[in-house]
């Protein structure tokens, strides 16, 4: 295994140097001694708040109920692009740059959700200024803040942690391996991706540590138990959780909504928001986590590999239940044989893609994350009236956000 | 695989089940609602403190230099065989009773080490009270203190990590699952040993975080990234890295002593030592550590298979270079080709035992460990002097375990 081996001693020689040089380490960590791309970011602001690119209502009849409705429409990402790309580089320098191998871990799982892609972390910067008390007197300020800051290491802290349990999610059993399931570890090995994982998680509770809030590290200490908790939910083959819509929606909190959930909260304890306003950020994140994995659900009987830059029906040919299913159960109690089986066979897996498209699965799964995105919608709705028009965008841009999520195609 | 199906189900319905009553697994994370052990305790140590058998000075001319020598001699294990048994009974409520895969995985490895039951824990209530500098009234003050509790908590944390990184260490890669080594995950699968961890270190992480001490948090963040260095430092294949004596002794350092250095300094911290206290109490585990592991390495090649416990030399088997190889190396240049094979076949490994067997090698490891177990006591012998009994039986017990370490022979 020749790539093996050149990766181990990539990760090693890596993985050393940045722990024989703590200073190095810390400044990484800590962000303290910023980056060029801060400097550079201030000398751009200027322009980036110009180029909001003007969105289509793209929403139509589906459009949801908000109070913000009729405001100008913003692009998200380009709202908060050159942060985005701070904190980007950041995260390479405190991961990728260290460690080659992670470089190539990370590059394979953005690959493979497209709208992935720095989506948790532009999540979190709208979510940072949505909340914001004191306004800014503009980006530059805001950028160079030491709150912001914070909420930026709330950011990269997330992305570890999603990129780490993907990577341990994907470990392979013997057993499986002989599935010929296509999979980032089998490209580097059980054993790389373990440590690859471990080590983002290590570097991430360092960095949460450096944070000095218990409140905040407690929420997310929080998140790795529940992410543990949906993989074991997920593996189990009792036909009564695996036909139970409740017991599927508790794992894909745990598996998927609740780091969104707790680092939106964590933004909101950082800010030093009260209670009650931590609590609507966790409800916008919780709900827009549900909303976008329902409609991963979808999109897996509806795309193709081509649009959806992963294989399609990867759900079924793992054996995983998910919504679209549980909805064709309802009108085919055939279903429960073949969910009960894993969709072993070949004619399993027709015969279960045959129930659920000649259903409404697909469409009450739709249904489902429309209500859910309305949540999302609906938190944002609830916080404190704020008049800056910054603060103003960014909500706006978090209910364009739910929009997305279940109108995206990809 | 009916076996890992099986651990399957009962690692999902445990975990279901503590996830689902928050209330229960606060009580055990957070050590809320005292057991009935602790209960017990109490009703026992009017008699603990009486049973101390009086230990032979078994070390005669091999007897280390330092303070407390010609005091009466006691057990350390007994000491605080009780509040072991505390610890003991809330870690595996805490973990094992909630999942009793886990119970599997944790017997699996200490009976690995008979050294290593408990060892941890054990050191770290030693030397809890070895720091204290308010005397308790009694045992059964000291178990229901506040601080006490914390403590003990570290001692729980620090065993979970330990575990942790066994189950992660023993993780497969798929090329390795042709040579044959046992391992706990070729009895459970490398999927359920990589969930096991991680599963420990979300418990670890909300148990750390529960005790709401930023740095004590960051103390032992940070050895979680030693863990990973240090695992991935073994997996070297470079000529110039394996052969050396600096970077084996680093590596030893992340891998084994980082954990006991930094939670021996988490309880100073915990009991609001100054800086310096902490620092000794720091470099007692760095160097009891070391000492341990150097004695580890030397009995792979004395001990058998019965009296180890486990395989003897089993680092040859896997390609591991020690400190007897890198000892025995000095004396027999040709060891150097050996090393970079990797003993790879039985002829090599035959050729390295012996050279190991004729060299000073063995010897000289037991003479580094000596050093460094001297260095042990040498920390415990700079702390500020203290009146009470209690804190210089700790303190003596201290001393003794360091002496146990490196005259053990399994």
């Amino acid at each position: 295994m020749p790539m093996e081996r050149a990766l181990v001693r990539l990760l090693r020689s890596q993985v050393l140097r940045a722990a024989s040089s703590p200073s190095r380490l810390q400044r990484g960590v800590l962000g303290r001694g910023l980056p060029s791309q801060v400097r550079e970011y201030a000398a751009s602001t200027s322009s980036s708040v110009s180029h909001f690119s003007a969105l289509d209502n793209r929403f139509g009849k589906d459009g949801l109920e908000g109070t913000h409705r009729h405001q100008e429409k913003v692009d998200p990402f380009s709202l908060v692009a050159d942060e985005l790309q701070v904190v980007a580089n950041r995260l390479r320098s405190m991961v990728t740059a260290e460690v080659p191998v992670l470089a190539l871990a990370a590059e394979y799982f953005f690959k493979m959700g497209v709208e992935g892609k720095r989506f948790r972390p532009m999540v979190l910067l709208l979510m940072s200024t949505a909340l914001m008390t004191t306004p800014a007197h503009g980006l530059q300020d805001l950028i160079f803040d030491d709150l912001r800051l914070r909420q930026q290491r709330i950011a990269e802290i997330t992305e570890m942690i999603h990129v780490a349990s993907l990577l341990h999610d994907d470990v392979l059993d013997h057993a499986d391996t002989r599935r010929g399931i296509s999979s980032l570890n089998s490209m580097m090995g059980n054993k790389l991706a373990v440590l690859a994982g471990d080590f983002l998680l290590a570097r991430a509770s360092v960095a949460l540590a450096s944070l000095r809030n218990t409140e905040v590290v407690e929420l997310l200490s929080k998140v790795l138990e529940h992410l543990v908790t949906g993989e074991i939910m997920q593996l189990s083959s009792e036909p009564k959780d695996m036909s139970n819509m409740d017991y599927y929606m508790q794992k894909t909190f745990y598996k998927t909504a609740s780091l969104m959930a707790n680092s939106c909260k964590a933004i909101a304890v950082l800010g030093g928001q009260p209670e009650e306003v931590a609590l609507h950020a966790f409800d916008y994140g919780r709900h827009l986590g549900l909303a976008y994995q329902l409609v991963d659900d979808a999109l897996d009987y509806t795309g193709t590999t081509k649009t959806l830059g992963k294989p399609a029906l990867s759900d079924l040919g793992q054996g995983i239940v998910t919504a679209p299913v549980l909805f064709a159960l309802k009108e085919f109690p055939e279903m429960s044989k073949l969910i009960q089986r894993k969709f072993k066979t070949a004619t399993d897996r027709n015969q279960a893609v045959e129930m659920v498209k000649e259903s409404r699965g697909i469409a009450q799964t739709h249904e489902l994350a429309a209500e859910h995105a309305q949540k999302a919608v609906d938190a944002i709705d609830s916080l404190p009236p704020n008049p800056s028009l910054q603060v103003q965008q960014c909500r706006r841009a978090l209910i364009d956000i739910a929009h997305q999520v279940i109108t995206r195609s990809k």
